[in-house]
């Protein structure tokens, strides 16, 4: 598509443009792995995963794969592993759960118990998983994670997910906002829009958090193996 | 019980003394009724509200029957009304969204989607009606509370359940940190322990939120019938 | 510059086709203003508008001028009005209070108490204006801000200031979850780096606030004036 | 006093049955101490700790005795130490920064910058510790202090200082709530009121924290100084 790669490389140029500003006054920096990772899974449910939806994201084969890619030494390593999904109780009439949010974006289509609000089942949730069901776009915002994560003594949080340029974005800056170590897979972000997930893991790698190649991800965490993670006890 | 009679004498000496030093250093202030109410419901889920259990509390039948006369104006006016319970998905192992709790009290217990941690059928939750599942005791610890009260414009809370000394004073302490005044029905509260609803609404009624007869808070809510809540739009 | 309107036109190009998907799909809509709006200038402080710090942004001589149009019926209106700067009192050390952040930007140029995070003069801070000290991106992340407005009872937050990609976008992801609308004037907002002014508005106003000329919040406001408004008691 | 005894005696006898039920249902567990630990001190500032203000608690040289004695090795160990202290820097009109707890308490005599919030310098605070400037009760509700110490990577949180039934005791339910585990040396704890100590300290050992005698506390930091506490880097 023409128009797709006009994009890329205008945006390759300001990018390169942009960095050499932020090299030059110390923003992108690495914020490095620490020792006690979780990996949090951000709206891989349905509603995002699967076509025909009003919140359907782009390439989500390509994303789920790579998502289990992470996943499969996460699990080997028995990790925090939680999976988040945006649902809502009350959609209609003032006292619905969607707040303010509902006055931009189509939160009505996501329904609490519908199919749509399902965790992707190519995901393969776990018992011993966790499933939060934010109302906002962050995963930290009104929910137990920040204080399931202190409490399993988690220092590095994996984010993966959609959307870039929504509730990733903002959990990253959460993550790193609490005291978490964020580290975004690439290849295991998705978005809706052209030019979402450029820009935004752009402006996220220069001030939020680490954007690392899937493989490094798999690599770091295959690296854990021999070296247990810490018990809390 | 002679004991019990002692104790009530005993506290009724020492609030008697500790108001008069507080009313001579400027505490026990009144809050007062704003304009447009949310009624919060503390943990009257079956493990609280039913016999035989580990956080069973005295005098249930009172206190639904008590909530059960709030409730009644405040879904006439058609106000926001929330249920929470204290609920765990994983209640073994490292990743358990217990968190530190576990360590202190019986949380182990509470596990999700039991009959234990559903709403007491008495008090006939609505389908419009918020049930919040909270992790810790606080109902505004790590949920969606403040940004559900704050979007429907609420700006007192008044605040049913138990217990006193845990669930229901937090969720005072943080409805006043956040900005809405808190209303605690005297009869509505309870409690497993004898002295724990006296000494925990004498600390409330002190410095967090006005503790009142149930008959002014439903007076109250009566009152705003002629004058309906103004709608967020 | 030609890099620059290669730029513009690419961006362009890109929002266009963006906001039709969107448009499409649901997403876009406007939040509207309330009735009871509070003013949270973002980083307006020497380290962001003077030049020759590694915090410099670009065109402060204007983004102040409009600012300071806002700021106008706000003050006459005598709603709450709140500056932020970010400023660190141990900036070496493991016990600092950059916690994260200064592993991924240069945190430990603004160091509390400095000229550097000073609110910048040609505002006019006024005695009973707040400045919250922050620490992180987001206003309301670990400050007292939603408590503040809350108590004040505001519905609407006018977020102004630097930068686009970072302080004022995470603070108006936090105003739309915690409740409130925000509302961001276009030409008060700062940033450092081409296109990011674009592209981090384009993503708040499909999915987080109201992007708009500072001419209509400025006609917003003024047009309150007959309508004062409500108090708290 | 006779009155005093006659109600230590009474809550001795009360807290003894009260201890029964709990022990009976699984409450009052030990939560422990962590490897990394940080000294939290609550509003050990003048208005408290000096005679003549609305706040001033009794007791105050033995309690800053005692808290003199955990900061002895905590400083040797160079762990976090935080002091809190509550002001406002706008006591009037609608805007005020004390929201809606001026209305119980008398918060309009803590000004910012005043005499009064001043740490009490018999605490020598030094270059590297933070003193937190808190608006409520708890050290942590709209404060930087879960994410400060969850960048030092602490565990552990032991809480001194005033008031038991106020501040004291909301720190430490958000302290367990945020993942941390909660200490309470009990010589360092105070309150203006009879009984209100005792009280509370009983509710935090029974479900928030564990209350340990002064001795244990300093002797657990004693320990850690063969085995430093590990390095964040």
């Amino acid at each position: 598509m023409k128009n797709d790669l006009d994009l890329q490389n205008a945006l390759k140029t300001v990018f390169d443009a942009d960095s050499a500003l932020y090299q030059n006054r110390g923003f992108q920096r690495r914020i490095g792995y620490g020792t006690r990772p979780a990996v949090v899974n951000i709206d891989l449910a349905n509603a995002w995963t699967r076509p025909g939806h009003a919140f359907t994201c782009a390439n989500c084969d390509e994303i789920i794969e790579a998502t289990n890619r992470v996943l499969k030494p996460a699990r080997d390593l028995k990790i925090p592993i939680i999976f988040t999904t945006t649902a809502y109780a009350v959609t209609e009439g003032p006292n619905t759960d969607m707040g303010m949010w509902g006055r931009k974006i189509p939160c009505e289509t996501l329904r609490l118990g519908s199919e749509a609000v399902e965790i992707d089942s190519r995901l393969n949730v776990r018992s011993d998983e966790h499933i939060i069901i934010k109302k906002r776009a962050s995963a930290f915002h009104g929910t137990m994670l920040a204080g399931l994560l202190r409490a399993a003594d988690v220092d590095t949080v994996i984010i993966t997910g959609t959307t870039a340029s929504a509730c990733v974005r903002n959990t990253v800056e959460d993550a790193i906002a609490e005291g978490f170590r964020p580290i975004v897979p690439r290849e295991t972000i998705g978005d809706r829009i052209a030019g979402a997930i450029e820009w935004n893991l752009f402006d996220i790698d220069a001030k939020f958090g680490d954007v690392e190649p899937v493989e490094n991800v798999v690599r770091y965490l295959e690296g854990l193996n021999g070296a247990p993670r810490k018990a809390v006890e």
